[in-house]
C-alpha cells in the first residue's frame, strides 16, 4: 500500500517504511552491544564503590522516578529501605545473543520478610512469528515468611502454574477447550478475588510475557530479515499476519504483573545507569530537610554536584 | 567531603562519584560517535526514500511530541505546514571534535513569510573552564518578508548585537561597568516590550548559550580529565569553583529563546530519529478523523503498522 499524504499518491509505500525502521532497529542492536561491552569496566568499578555506601540504593529507590515509584507501596519500601543492599543488571546475552536481553539481581540483608538473599530476574528480549518484539521471563519464587508474603500467595500460584506448564511440555500447554487445572483455576480465582491494583513491587517477580520460545524468536528475525532482504531487491513479499489473538489473551489471562517487562525497562535503562543520580538528589533532600542539623560545609559541596548534574544536557538516547 | 548517610560516614567521597560519573560520560561520548558513524548510512537512505513523501516534515511537525510543541505558535505552524520540505541533523564533529554537537537544518518551500530557502543553526557542545556543559550556538538570521517578522525584530536585533561583538572582538565584550551599546539598548528594550512568552519557534534561531570558545572547551576538559586522573592516582586536586556568575548573568540579559538548548535536543535526540515514528502517527490520527473518506483497507494497514510500533519496547537510553 502507497503512502498517501494532503490527497497525494506517493510511491513510498508503508511497507518500505517499515523496513527502515527495522535497519535501524538492527543497528541500534550493535550499537548496544559495543554501549554493554564498553561500559562494563566502569559498572563493575561502580558496583564496588557504591557497595561502601551504606543505604546507597534504598536511597536510589527512594528516588525512583514515576515509573518505578508508582509500583512500590508502603510495605515494600519498608521492607527496601531496611534490607535491599545491592542491585545489579547484566545484559546477559551481549556478546552470543540479543544484547537487549537483562537480568535484574536484588540482594538484600536478613529481613523480616523472605529467608531469599539474593533474587534474580531474567528477561529475554524475543521476537515472535507474529511480530510481536519484546521481553519474555519467567516467575521467580520468594520465600516468604509466615505471615509475610507481600503478593498474598499470587507469585508462589504463578511460580507453581509455570512449573505445571513447564513439566507438562509443549503438549500440555494452554487450556484452549479443555477444563482449567487446579493450579490455573486458583491463580485465575486470586487474580479476581484481590485485583491486581496496588499490588506489592514484589508481584512484579512473577512476570511471564507471551509464550516465544529462543528457537522460535531465532526463527523469526531471521525469516523477518530476509524478507526485507529480498523486499529491498525488489520483490514482493507480505509479512505473515497475526491470527491468534485469542491464544495472547488466554496468556494474559495468568499473567500477575502486566506491565512487568515496562518496568524492567525502567529499571535497567534509568534506574540503573542513572543511580550516581538519584543518589545524589536523595542526599541533596536530605541535606534540605536536615538544614538546622547537618553543617553548612556539606550542604555547599552537595548542591555544587548537583548543579554541576543539572546544566549537563540530557544523555538521552530516543528511538 | 566523604558521603554521609543514615548518619554513618563513609570513606567514599562526593568527588569520586562525580568523578566515576565523569568516567561514564566521557564513554557515552566515544558510544555517540560509533553511533553516529553505524546510522549515517541508514539517515542518508531514510531522507531520500521520505524526501519522496509530500508533507512529510509538516506531519511529523504536527506530532511533535509537547517539549517541541510548546514552542510552535498558530503562525509558526501554518508556514511549517504549507513550507517546510526538509528536515536534516548532522553531528558535524562526529570525526575530529566532540559527536554531541549537532547542526539543524531546515529547507522550505517559497512562502510568504521569508524569502530562505534553507536556514541552517549549529549548536557546538562545549565545557567551560567553571564546569559547565552544554550547547553554544550563534544567531542566524532570517530574511523576513515585508510586515511578516514572526519574531517581531527579535531574531535581527540578537543577530545585529552578535555581529558587533564578534566586530569587537575579545576586548570589547561585555557590557560590565561600561554602558550598553545601541544594539544592546535596543534589543533589552525589546525583550521588555514584548516579552518572550508566547514567542515564534524561528526565536530559536537566535540562541547563543553562555560564551564558550572551542580553546576554554578543549583546555578544561583536558585540565579536568588530568585533575580526575591524579585523584584517582591518590592525590587530593581539587575543582575550581564556579564565581562569575554575574557574567554568566549579564550572558543571559541577550538571549532571546532561554531553553534553545533543550529545543535543540529534543529536535535531535527525539523528533530527528523518531520521525517515521511520528509521520505514522500522524497517519493514523487522520484516519481516524478521515473514517468516512478514507477507504477501509487503508486504515487497516496504517494500524497494523502502528501496533507494530507500540508493541516494542522504547529504545530510549537514559542517562
Amino acid at each position: 500500500m502507497d503512502v498517501q499524504t494532503a490527497g497525494e499518491e506517493s510511491t513510498i509505500t508503508y511497507q518500505q517504511l517499515t523496513d527502515m525502521e527495522r535497519e535501524f532497529d538492527d543497528v541500534e542492536t550493535d550499537i548496544l552491544r559495543y554501549q554493554v561491552r564498553r561500559q562494563l569496566p566502569l559498572f563493575e568499578r561502580r558496583h564496588k564503590l557504591i557497595s561502601e555506601i551504606r543505604g546507597f540504593w534504598p536511597l536510589v529507590m527512594e528516588q525512583a522516578p514515576p515509573d518505578i515509584d508508582e509500583y512500590i507501596q508502603p510495605s515494600d519500601s519498608n521492607l527496601l529501605v531496611t534490607a535491599l543492599t545491592s542491585l545489579y543488571v547484566t545484559h546477559f546475552e551481549a556478546e552470543d545473543g540479543d544484547p537487549r536481553s537483562v537480568a535484574i539481581r536484588f540482594e538484600f540483608d536478613e529481613n523480616e520478610y523472605f529467608e531469599d538473599r539474593v533474587i534474580e530476574k531474567k528477561f529475554w528480549h524475543r521476537t515472535s512469528k507474529d511480530g510481536w518484539t519484546g521481553f519474555v521471563s519467567e516467575p521467580v519464587d520468594i520465600k516468604w515468611k509466615e505471615g509475610k508474603d507481600l503478593t498474598e500467595g499470587l507469585l508462589g500460584l504463578a511460580k507453581a502454574l509455570w512449573d505445571e506448564e513447564q513439566a507438562a511440555g509443549a503438549n500440555g500447554a494452554g487450556s484452549k477447550g479443555k477444563e482449567l487445572t487446579p493450579n490455573q483455576k486458583a491463580l485465575k480465582d486470586k487474580i479476581e478475588a484481590i485485583g491486581l491494583g496496588g499490588l506489592s513491587f514484589f508481584a512484579w517477580f512473577g512476570y511471564r510475557g507471551p509464550k516465544v520460545s529462543a528457537e522460535e524468536s531465532k526463527l523469526a528475525t531471521k525469516e523477518e530479515k530476509e524478507r526485507r532482504e529480498r523486499r529491498g531487491a525488489g520483490e514482493e513479499v507480505s509479512t505473515p499476519k497475526n491470527d491468534d489473538d485469542d491464544e495472547d489473551d488466554e496468556e494474559e489471562e495468568f499473567e500477575i504483573f502486566p506491565s512487568g517487562d515496562q518496568l524492567a525497562l525502567a529499571i535497567a535503562e534509568d534506574l540503573w545507569p542513572s543511580a550516581i543520580k538519584y543518589f545524589n538528589q536523595a542526599q541533596e533532600d536530605d541535606a534540605l530537610s536536615d538544614a538546622s542539623f547537618e553543617d553548612f560545609d556539606d550542604e555547599a559541596g552537595l548542591s555544587q554536584v548537583d548543579s554541576d548534574e543539572d546544566e549537563r544536557p540530557s544523555k538521552k538516547r530516543k528511538a
